[in-house]
């Protein structure tokens, strides 16, 4: 199977257009004014004094915007953006080693620790670097910083493969092995690749230890790569790790990496993952825990995990065209991603609870600081490890990759969004255009051309009214004149259970509406949402937020109203009422307040 | 109204008896050897360099012990036991600075430091000493720590109250107030009892400041006492300082102080105590919380705290003769106080939860060490802060201090235990035998003679076939020859639900049979404890655990078998199946596993 890349196909209206035109318009210019002001930017100038100490990570934010901006700008140039990139472009030329290493923090604080510490992010910030480059270079033509990369990765392959002179063996935060991989694709130079399956197949056999706080799961080193079966350790890196494995086992065709990518795919979507597509449920390491382990107060569920999960899921489709990869990159990016970002596009969650108790936040009244570990209620414009931001600034432009795979005879309809899309499949060119008000209805127009050839659309994983064939999907042959494939997946509400393993919600259901999740927040409904029981034999009204332009769900329901005593032999009375729903991605754009998932029910 | 001191009943048989032997058999030799091996006993000689250091709250581990050993004393000599309290007593004595100040810590370790920091526990180890010096004293009839413990007031009166030379001016963590009321009753020296009015008087009022980590309710400074209107900061101080409120309410016929014990009693009693009696819901600061916030599984609920609150509760039956004080001492002590306590004597909870997840503890599969706060689902044989285990020693053989209180024509029947009372009241003296298998079962008969009064028999909250007066006592004439009342409350399993307020608890029911609450346990059910769904319409039938010695309850039940999918449409087969209980306090005797106090019910 063959990826069709975004830059073939355009966004013509709907959800992500209008998410795209927020990035354009807000948020890369929000986050870039925050990193410029918290001194992320003039960081690359590498001075040694500096009124703002430069992080390790700070690389790879300003990485990450790049990129985001080289996206962008396959749409429609964006001289002033550019600009800036280019002046980092300069610096990164100017104050790189002549060797190639360029790192911010080490060329100005510690030159003598250069690839000295596993965990001290250089390799993840070179991979971000190179992805930017990458990006940048096919976007625009500009091949200074791809130049400039390909030295910093031959200085790598000889410090870590040839060599062996560094501190460590392999990155204690993967990133690199996947921008390997674009970097190969982009120059065709093999030893890229080679040095990417380097670092993966290491994973797991370094001799040299790691930090005391964490163990071997921490970055997935705990077992060759090829013998792991289930997703540990730190979620982002976890995934990106995954996703490199995914492109090599593809690039290599090599088996017993597609069968772990299988086996750690169904340790993640069976086990490990918040009905969001969110995971990482611990804050401790940011990372997976235990089957099952899905606390929704305390979830951790980082936004760049929910998206490296979207990532790794639709690699997974080059390997194998069946829906249930398509389905969590689905379930990822329109909740568990999506809620990352506020509904104005200029503030961000790192983490993303299932659930919010204001009253849970400031309760230790009796210590002057709470150390008990609560998500953040209220998104912010920047913080200190401010590594969502830019990933959401490159993934929205970019979002189109997750539309489409191919082989010679059949392309494969993963997601539905508005587009026209025109690309290559074996000899011929095929245009494909959707028309639909996906995520917010179930009506999917889509006008095939081009060739004659077969496409196959995903039955998403919530509708009822289609079956597809045993991987998931509805094949259609169509002509070269042009084929049009109506569809109506007929979105309505439908309630969720969780496995029973899942303590955390025993007793209790979610709500969705075709892919997306919906939450209770406080300011729709009476009382505390934890004692509203939803009738799920009852009445299911599908109604529209005009504060927040999303459609809403309004559900039988009951509240139990207690006699007022702490503890009483008496049920209390069942009163009726109405539960009122938003999309779970609009959440906490009006306060702080109580939010729930998962909700009682009767 | 009076009180009738322990030492004027014998509890003859049934659950205390069996409870009291326990002690003097095993609990108070398996306390002594842990604090032996630990040094708690040896920092008594003030040596400066000790393989062990001493901490500054080992006095008063120490102290409760004696006083403990004390108790014992009053119903069979315990000469063992003796010599090593006197050993103690001497080293006092031969330690102590000459001015009659004494601390082991601070004379072998920091003397410059005395009385120099409020947070560090001289006043609290002070008042645990002079408690045991009174309990030695009319045990025994030994004076000598009685001498050393009023000097050492003497002392502390003219440090703090008449020149005000220390480094603050109230304890940290009160102990004293309650204690110097005691040392007033024991010498009948009115300054102790003045001493105490002083430092409860300057409570909120100190101009000194607090430690940097804690806010002013964590050691109940927040406002003067008589204003404080919420239970507030760590559970433990909090309880002792409102026992020394109720003291001095009644010695000096305080209303002011009255109500304040009363508006601060409600606040515990209806708004921030678990169903077991337990109170301080976190773990930051030991402390209470916020109204209504009563999580499960990372309750805190110090035993000592539960044990306070009993104290306290019997003190407010001294103000106002109404059965909700002695409600609250019923469900403290036969649950969140006899719960710290393994059924062989020997280990202990500090904190008591109400509810246990073995897969929390080990979920942070990443890091090498969990930070993230929950209780210990087993008991321990000491702790560094070994402070429950000797309150355990000093607590149950006084237990009988709970059962009576009189004036100079009714003598109230607060508790229900199988014993023998004798004492004065007003002119006459009255002998009251009660025959019981209480807790247990509800059948009470209660032989009453000596003299012609009154009595007024509690009718217990969990009740429904007596009917009291409106303050909840059943009154009975009784004569001088002897008169019998012969009472079955009829306990029966039931179902009790929590205010909707507590939303730790929202769609949850717990289970209580008379007196105590009941849990489950994973080894004596299927499958996970949160799925089981109790059917509250359904059978229950009471039976017997051989290995636990206690009443079991089997209730009808469902649980819900979901399809094995993460998510899904589905919400699973509702299959029947029996729940059984055993009673909380008996909980975590057959080795880690899951426990549940509230449960889903149908």
């Amino acid at each position: 199977m063959k990826k069709v890349d975004f830059s073939q196909i355009k966004i013509t209206g709907g959800f992500w257009r209008q998410k795209q035109d927020m990035v354009r318009n807000v948020t890369v210019n929000a986050v870039y004014d925050r990193f410029k002001e918290t001194g992320r930017f003039d960081a690359f100038k590498c001075q040694k004094d500096t009124p703002l100490a430069p992080h390790i990570f700070w690389d790879s934010d300003v990485a990450k915007w790049i990129e985001g901006v080289a996206y962008l700008t396959r749409e429609k140039r964006e001289p002033q953006l550019e600009a800036i990139v280019d002046e980092v472009v300069d610096l990164i030329e100017k104050n790189r080693d002549t060797c190639g290493y360029f790192n911010s923090f080490y060329l100005s604080r510690e030159q003598e620790n250069r690839f000295k510490f596993r965990d001290c992010h250089e390799l993840y910030c070179m991979g971000h670097l190179t992805e930017a480059a990458v990006a940048y270079y096919e976007a625009t033509g500009k091949d200074k910083l791809l130049r400039l990369m390909c030295d910093y990765a031959d200085y790598v392959e000889r410090v870590f493969k040839i060599e062996g002179t560094a501190g460590f063996e392999t990155p204690g935060h993967e990133e690199i092995e996947l921008a390997l991989v674009r970097l190969y694709e982009c120059t065709g130079e093999k030893r890229y690749l080679e040095l990417s399956k380097h670092f993966v197949d290491k994973k797991g056999c370094e001799s040299k230890e790691l930090t005391d706080w964490t163990a071997l799961t921490y970055c997935q080193s705990h077992k060759p790569v090829r013998e792991q079966d289930t997703a540990e350790g730190h979620a982002v890196r976890a995934v990106y790790l995954y996703c490199a494995m995914a492109d090599l086992a593809l690039k290599y065709n090599d088996q017993s990496l597609v069968v772990a990518c299988k086996r750690i795919f169904e340790s993640i979507s069976q086990k490990r993952m918040y009905i969001t597509g969110g995971i990482g449920s611990s804050h401790e390491g940011e990372a997976f825990t235990v089957d099952y382990d899905l606390p929704n107060l305390v979830a951790y569920t980082e936004s760049c995990a929910a998206l490296g999960l979207s990532l790794f899921a639709h690699r997974m489709l080059l390997l194998e065209s069946n829906a249930k990869f398509a389905h969590v990159v689905e379930r990822a990016m329109y909740n568990g991603f999506m809620s990352s970002t506020s509904l104005d596009g200029k503030s961000f969650f790192y983490t993303n609870p299932l659930e919010i108790l204001p009253n849970a936040i400031t309760r230790n009244t009796s210590v002057t600081k709470q150390t008990d570990w609560l998500p953040n209620p209220q998104r912010s414009e920047v913080f200190d490890c401010s590594c969502c931001p830019p990933n959401i600034v490159r993934y929205i432009p970019s979002i189109a990759n997750m539309l489409y795979t191919h082989d010679d005879k059949t392309v494969y309809i993963h997601q539905f969004m508005e587009s026209q899309a025109k690309f290559s499949v074996g000899e011929g060119e095929i245009e494909i255009e959707q028309k639909t008000s996906y995520p917010y209805d179930g009506k999917v127009e889509i006008t095939v051309r081009g060739m004659d050839c077969r496409v196959a659309v995903r039955v998403p994983e919530w509708c009822d009214c289609y079956k597809g064939e045993s991987n998931g999907y509805m094949y259609y042959p169509v002509c070269k004149n042009g084929t049009v494939i109506t569809l109506d997946f007929k979105m309505k509400p439908r309630f969720v259970y969780a496995n029973t393993e899942v303590l955390a919600n025993a007793g209790k259901c979610a709500v969705t509406y075709g892919p997306l999740v919906y939450c209770m927040e406080g300011c729709d409904n009476e009382g505390h949402l934890r004692n509203i029981i939803l009738d799920t034999e009852g009445s299911a009204e599908v109604g529209f937020n005009k504060e927040l332009s999303v459609p809403t769900i309004t559900l039988d329901a009951y509240t139990r109203k207690s006699n007022g005593e702490l503890y009483s032999f008496n049920k209390g009375r069942l009163e009726k009422t109405k539960a009122t729903l938003i999309p779970y991605f609009a959440f906490a754009n009006r306060g702080v307040q109580e939010m729930q998932v998962w909700h009682l029910y009767k």
